[in-house]
């Protein structure tokens, strides 16, 4: 086994170039297999084995300085920087992340997980680096569907400024590059290797040969273009006219070319993008055939390429079914995503009403403002957004749609803890920064049912609106009992006295199971379901606050700004005689592991909880 | 007078076009003598009248649908479409904006005020016209500058993908074309009007001629190459490569042409870009000479172009002064703006430090996380960037800042309320957003010399920071007893008891002044400058509460996720005896006017504070 002399940093060099195929070959089943067991990114991190063994050959690491764009498809990196270890515990809590960590690694610059921020940083980084005087090389390795990201734009458009060595490794995996793609003949035909492109071969009648274009949709409509000539210049004229200089396409499998062309690159002493022409899944049948699926996936089997989570009904399938129905009677609903359809449950959508269905990219600010846009034209738009990404369009909340009072819904999935992912992809803030939003009303669903009822509710309500719910699988009914919905209406669940607990979302359940403990315990607690955050119901609190001294706020999300503060500003600004026991967990960027373990760590399950709302009981005197 | 005769809305088209020429003088001369008066955007707006004037021609508004991009050139839109009277109150409190209002005319689509969102927009309403087969044209105009932001490319990338007609006119004032514009002969020689090109002209030898480029940096250093006719295909390629149909470049002070070319533009069936260049501050000489400072401009003297207001020492200039001081002491000290260099007061470090002062363009989110990779290298990174733009960074800093703990420090000016510009300009969020960020410290000053004093404990802060305060002038030292500077450590300003005045920022000066007040009432308040915001000091609230039982906390900033709830939360943690009175404003969105009026209306100053202060004294029965 080649891999074996693969121990520690740089131990690539020592391998002979006659063995770099047979060496990406033992990576590639290496990978298949710890990711069959512990799940994660698998398409993206097969398509850059031989990419990541010429950067670790040309680059002298840690000295050097390599950033991977997201992250996800940094395993080969880790494999090759001494961590091989680490893929035993692969993204379980306490054990290595899927994402770069600095905590890991000298190898390793920046604790990433979002798209597009890979040429800022290595900017900078080179620009400190002139500015110093010392000598190293600094690499940003990009996919072309990050390069859709604005500000992946915005940094290429002050990489000019540079005066000295700075390489963009454009890593084009052709996974953006859509029908519309002109047929031409070209001088690549080894690179055509992605099955996409022999799709649209098969499509296009009068198609001569393919090249492999940059930049995803970027370039997607020139193919209406006629001039061949004009089609190979394409990726080079657009970053020529940027005033980059432009090295490529070259096939990035194979290590040698891969190595000359970064050795190029480094002896100019300017911004160089580099593009590499890749294969996600490459190596792996199944992955190959469907690399969408195997982009990021939980525990597999690799023989057959089957999934081994049997998961039950997810919100994400509550929102896709009932999007759907919506659609089907209100013609002026439409759905927006930023490159997750998948993953956001738009696929069905996709098929069902694909004029209604937009995807704009890996372009979380511009989703926004499209859909007020939309929304000015007569439009019902969702925006189907994991909480973490939508950070990305914070002011486009404000400005675009809060301040315009639009009629755009926020469809915001991963709301808390995600689990494997770690900090990048938790959504621990948006309760928070959303209640700064002025006139947004934000809910949380108890349950699926509740959660498509949310999503007739939004249909027909006039203003700007977010609705927000966990990853994974989520309870058909928790409690079969069920107010009609109401705006700013929480919802009695159980009645008791002394005690309520006022949870939002995923925490009605934590709630339910929490009052179950402490109703062992001999106490009463009424149990509210919030549905509201902003603005919640403080008609019913200040009505409740007769028969209660003790309120207990839950919901999954860091305190900061969240639904417990906001609850204890209030209870001040009446002068209710409760005490507001806070229950959400502590600000911080928490790591990865499974949801279960997180949620206890952070005190966020109906243990802790009732053993918190029980200690200030007694503290109250109930 | 012609414009005499243009009253209402579509007057314009009654009008002689061989009186185009005089009508734009006089409209010139109209916005000179009202901006001379009220303050405004001169420069944006003399440089798009004849555009204006084009658009309006072409267009049937209000059934045609016009966007303005950040929307402060939108002057002569005013006047054409009907409310030349509202000059008369332009900016003032209850009179007409200056920026495009929805509230005002049906011409105005959207309420904006920031940058690069207007062909998102644009693109959404067209979209929506595709879907329900209505029949409107849809104008999006965006300035060279604004371009440079990354969501402007997210929209202009998705653009292609529309079936329909969807103008964008590119306004190029030239205004951000730096020095490195190349030499070359070209057809174009009438449009070369800007000052500086004639500037870059004289320093350039083998200089032949220029021709107006397009998007700012994003070709400035394209000129190196030395092929004439590939610069003049620049902004053609630069668009065709992308997908998008260019028009251009079309004299943009030539009302025919630009006609012409708006209505070869909307005989197309697809996202056209109209490249039109102009000239900022055109027809007004001391505009045109200095641009900048007719950007955006107080009252002036419209015969000697001198400005009337003379307003103490602002904190901006605090900042400018000592940033320069600390970057002379320590020399890793380097400074970032968003094409905002006179706004924050970075023209001097420029100057001073051009090395370690970085202007990236209107590209927020760039900003911070090139400063993120700076800081990886060694330096310590200043970025500077009004509240309202910061708004744009949110997961930037969350995620390339706090996430790395990157010693990165933010001066946040502008945060607060703002004044004349309004909804869209006011720093009413940041208190709030900022709170949400793990691990991020922020603070604001009581008067100019603890800005100054917070720059210098900024310098050797390990850890992200940001240090927010308002616009304008600021007391120099409103007390003279200064305690040391220590982190989450507040300042005890005046002993007293039972009322604890618990205030930051700005807000010290008017609890200062409130104190007076309630001192007079016969109450002796004790006054903290909080300093620190995020952590707060808990130490010193636990310690006081013995002594007070009403803590009223102020700050400059909407209520939601701001100081005064985590205060409340941590009264409510600790089970201190005392009762928490959150003195915030309301969330809302503030209208514009004077601060004075704003700060009255949302009850931000001393007497709105002292009387509600006293009245929750006498609730609480002290």
């Amino acid at each position: 086994m080649l891999l074996d002399s693969i121990q520690q940093l740089n131990d690539i060099k020592k391998i002979d170039p006659k063995d770099y195929p047979a060496l990406a070959a033992e990576i590639r089943r290496f990978l298949v297999e710890k990711v069959s067991k512990s799940g994660g990114h698998l398409s993206a991190n097969l398509g850059v084995v031989e990419l990541t063994m010429a950067l670790h050959l040309v680059l002298d690491l840690p000295k050097d300085k390599l950033i991977f764009d997201v992250g996800h498809q940094c395993y080969t990196h880790k494999l090759l920087s001494g961590r091989r270890e680490g893929f035993d515990t692969l993204r379980r809590s306490g054990g290595m992340s899927g994402f770069p960590r600095t905590d890991e690694s000298e190898c390793d610059l920046f604790n990433t997980g979002h798209s597009s921020t890979s040429i800022s940083m290595g900017l900078g980084l080179a620009q400190a680096r002139e500015l110093t005087g010392e000598d190293y090389t600094v690499v940003s390795v990009i996919g072309d569907g990050s390069m859709t990201g604005g500000m992946a734009f915005e940094a290429l458009n002050n990489a000019t400024e540079l005066k000295g060595n700075f390489i963009i490794v454009l890593n084009d995996n052709g996974k953006s590059i859509g029908d519309n793609v002109g047929g031409m003949s070209g001088a690549f035909q080894d690179l055509r290797t992605a099955p996409r492109y022999n799709r649209i071969k098969q499509n296009v009648k009068n198609t001569l040969d393919k090249i492999p274009t940059v930049g995803g949709s970027m370039v997607r409509h020139i193919g209406k273009a006629k001039d061949a000539l004009k089609q190979i210049l394409l990726p080079n004229m657009f970053f020529e006219t940027m005033g980059l200089t432009y090295l490529g396409p070259i096939d990035g499998h194979n290590v040698g070319a891969v190595v000359k062309a970064l050795e190029a690159a480094k002896r100019l002493e300017r911004a160089v993008v580099v593009h590499v022409v890749t294969k996600k899944g490459k190596g792996y049948r199944f992955a190959e055939e469907d690399p969408e699926r195997f982009h990021g996936i939980g525990p597999f089997d690799p023989v057959s390429g089957r999934s081994l989570e049997t998961s039950g009904k997810t919100y994400t399938d509550y929102v896709s079914e009932e999007l759907i129905r919506l659609a089907g009677e209100d013609k002026r609903i439409a759905a927006i995503t930023a490159a997750m359809a998948a993953g956001t449950g738009l696929a069905a959508f996709k098929e069902a009403y694909p004029d209604r269905f937009f995807d704009v990219g890996i372009a979380e600010e511009h989703a926004v403002s499209f859909a007020a846009g939309l929304a000015k034209g007569g439009y019902k738009p969702y925006v189907c957004i994991y909480s973490t990404f939508l950070q990305r369009a914070y002011d486009q909340i404000v400005h675009d749609v809060a301040l315009q009072k639009a009629k755009v819904t926020f469809l915001i999935d991963r709301a808390g803890l995600v689990g494997a992912d770690g900090a990048t992809h938790h959504g621990m803030l948006d309760a928070g920064f959303l209640q700064t939003v002025p006139g947004l009303t934000v809910m949380a669903p108890r349950d699926g049912r509740e959660l498509q009822e949310m999503l007739r509710f939004s249909a027909d309500f006039d203003g700007p609106l977010a609705i927000r719910y966990p990853k994974g699988s989520a309870p058909e009914e928790l409690y079969s009992q069920r107010l009609q919905l109401s705006f700013g209406k929480a919802e009695i669940l159980e009645e008791g006295s002394g005690i309520l607990l006022f949870a939002a979302g995923s925490q009605v359940q934590t709630a339910a199971e929490a009052a179950a403990l402490l109703r062992k315990e001999g106490l009463q607690p009424t149990l509210v379901n919030a549905r509201f955050v902003k603005p919640f119901d403080t008609q019913l609190l200040r009505a409740l606050s007769a028969s209660h001294r003790l309120i207990a706020v839950m919901e999954e999300n860091n305190r900061s700004g969240a639904l417990g503060e906001h609850v204890a500003d209030f209870c001040e600004r009446e002068k209710l005689p409760c005490r507001v026991l806070n229950l959400e967990p502590e600000d911080a960027f928490y790591p990865h592991g499974s949801v279960r373990e997180l949620k206890e760590s952070c005190g966020l399950d109906a243990a802790a909880v009732s053993r918190k709302i029980l200690e200030a009981a007694k503290e109250t005197g109930l």
